[in-house]
């Protein structure tokens, strides 16, 4: 049996998650809270399957959480999209992402993807027998490079795939960036896939610059976002995708034929507890606070803290404290230190080394405590 | 934009559903029940929640899943399947077979389906960057024709695509089929994807021969089954998947980076709830009454009764009733007579009319009746 995705392996998230497991480490590998979310919003979800709302929902999503997006996108970026026809409901980021690509990538086509990203984008690119363009993001900054991304673009470019806020770097694109890349895309017919799961975790008073911001992007995108992510509860797989008409016809023609729909009942709850806009609206200064914890408590270390201005990382230069690879070192950490971290060479395609791991702050304090007791062994 | 599915639109059953809306018809078109599920299992899901299983389950599936859906398959077909290397679960039926095309499909293979059939198979294969090839089903039997389908046998045949108890046709292959099947690609290395989503759903004391139940076939198959069908939860988009460790490893590649994992409160509510057998192993007795009234109440009528061996479906033969093609028919139908159904052209590639509807029947006592006393018009 010939493999279709012969390089790829258990993800890095699974591998640490049970190698944590195993060592009885505190995990700050694999990106989940492991805090409880809000009862209101299980409430909401058992309020939907007691009141019947247990079959298939429209292909394209409950129309109250499609209202319900398209009210939020509207607020907090001033971009007005259709729920019926621009808005669709997915299986979470994940599948959002491969169902764009699976339907607007044909065979042969390039898709530039910035060094590094998430691991999930090179293979679904090739699944949709693509190429993969991987151009770094500038080393220690994380920067997006426009000229080396210019450089890349060939009659073949299809996509490009941005992600910020960030992971695994913990960097934000400023509105400057999103203009550059509005710039550079403007005399070419690129479609953009922004995956913006991250978007409420903007710190320091920053702003999230969603593509939903920039006309000239917005009319080129699908912008990708996640409920599991924002609402603290990964494992429940809800995300949303908007995008112009055009596009969202065919990218529900794929979704309709990988998913068809996703959970009813979640859906109802979901469009229920978004009436309510403060759990999202507090969410930076949620966050920021745990990153502060977690930064001050390394503050004396020989770990080099790099900026963390969005997403819920924290990423450090390890040079100081190890010899070790980042890999081995997050081996290392895991089983004598006690604490799960994830490599930032898994995010490359090179294997790319810089001595930096990201650790996930969002923890309990309790947790993150526990953490920065063992860490201070180092 | 150039689309890569140019043939697809609203799958029918989005398009008759919409319709018998807008026109206040009783659905039996879109195969979903209109009762509710078992309040124990809405009850196990919250229980779930309340317990705080709300992340990311393993990739695979929640552990304790895997092993009831591994003992119910040893229980009923006497094969057993390894939880950790051989099950897994998806997010539906439809999410399962998409990804086990996706991982054995390569660029040029041909894969068989035998039409009539379920809509997204081709596109799924299509999107593969494989070929469909497509073998008819016997008229007016719907038998496999072993003769046909061995013909249509080429070098370049990766995989074939079953369903049974089938839909639409409402027919259930016997032992003897499952032996032909196994004993046509025995010399082969040709993949079967056997789509038993009606496994629990085979009447007058018949047997599922599900390919778990023929070593030669089960050494070869993704064998895909589903909850929403079995404990009518189709909104709620769990499914499963056991098949060999290799083709398992293959397909969770796929799979990791397609949905990642399954809604955790949901995996753990259905693992509990599947320790009593009692509610799937009542489930021929449940729908087979429904059948029964719902043909009784045709039995007068000029609609010719198919027979409805298997699955929540019953065909009827429009001929004596109508000179419209099965599509204007259904339409029709809807809007006159205020019942929906499905055309079975809609499952054909070349959209062959062999004067043929669809119902479903998976509906509350009172609905079809509601539904006879329309039809009764005819
Ligand atoms: C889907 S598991 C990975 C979670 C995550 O987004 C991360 O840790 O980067
Ligand atoms: C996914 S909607 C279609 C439901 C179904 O299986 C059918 O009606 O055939």
């Amino acid at each position: 049996l010939a493999s279709k995705l012969p390089q790829v392996g258990t993800t890095i998230f699974t591998v640490m998650s049970a190698l944590a497991a195993e060592h009885n480490a505190v995990n700050l590998g694999q990106g989940f809270p492991d805090f409880a979310c809000d009862p209101a919003l299980v409430d909401a979800v058992t309020a939907a399957m007691q009141a019947g709302h247990n079959q298939y929902p429209p292909m394209t999503g409950v129309p109250a959480l499609r209202e319900a997006v398209s009210a939020k996108i509207e607020a907090l970026h001033g971009r007005r999209y259709d729920p019926a026809s621009e808005i669709t409901i997915t299986a979470g980021a994940t599948q959002a992402i491969i169902t764009a690509i699976l339907a607007v990538v044909h065979p042969g086509d390039e898709v530039i993807v910035l060094d590094p990203c998430y691991d999930s984008y090179v293979p679904n690119i090739e699944l949709a027998g693509g190429r993969a363009v991987r151009v770094p993001l500038t080393p220690g900054s994380f920067r997006p490079d426009f000229g080396k991304i210019s450089a890349a673009i060939t009659p073949h470019t299809r996509a490009i795939l941005i992600n910020s806020p960030h992971n695994p770097s913990a960097t934000v694109w400023s509105a400057e960036d999103m203009q550059a890349l509005q710039d550079l895309l403007a005399p070419t017919d690129i479609l953009l896939i922004s995956d913006e799961v991250y978007e409420h975790m903007v710190f320091d008073g920053g702003q999230h610059q969603s593509a939903a911001r920039f006309a000239g992007l917005a009319a080129r995108a699908f912008i990708v976002s996640s409920f599991g992510k924002t609402f603290h509860v990964t494992g429940w797989k809800v995300g949303t995708v908007a995008a112009p008409a055009a596009l969202t016809a065919e990218f529900r023609k794929v979704h309709q034929f990988n998913v068809f729909t996703v959970n009813t009942p979640v859906q109802h709850g979901l469009a229920s507890y978004l009436k309510d806009p403060a759990p999202y609206l507090q969410l930076p200064a949620f966050y920021q606070a745990k990153r502060d914890l977690f930064r001050e408590g390394l503050a004396g270390s020989r770990l080099k803290l790099l900026p963390s201005t969005g997403s819920y990382f924290q990423c450090v230069d390890i040079s100081a404290v190890s010899d070790l690879n980042e890999s081995d070192f997050c081996q290392w950490l895991t089983r004598e230190i006690g604490v799960a971290a994830i490599p930032l060479s898994a995010f490359y395609g090179d294997g790319f080394d810089q001595r930096v791991v990201r650790f996930c702050f969002a923890k309990k304090d309790d947790t993150l405590r526990a953490a920065l007791e063992r860490l201070r062994k180092l």
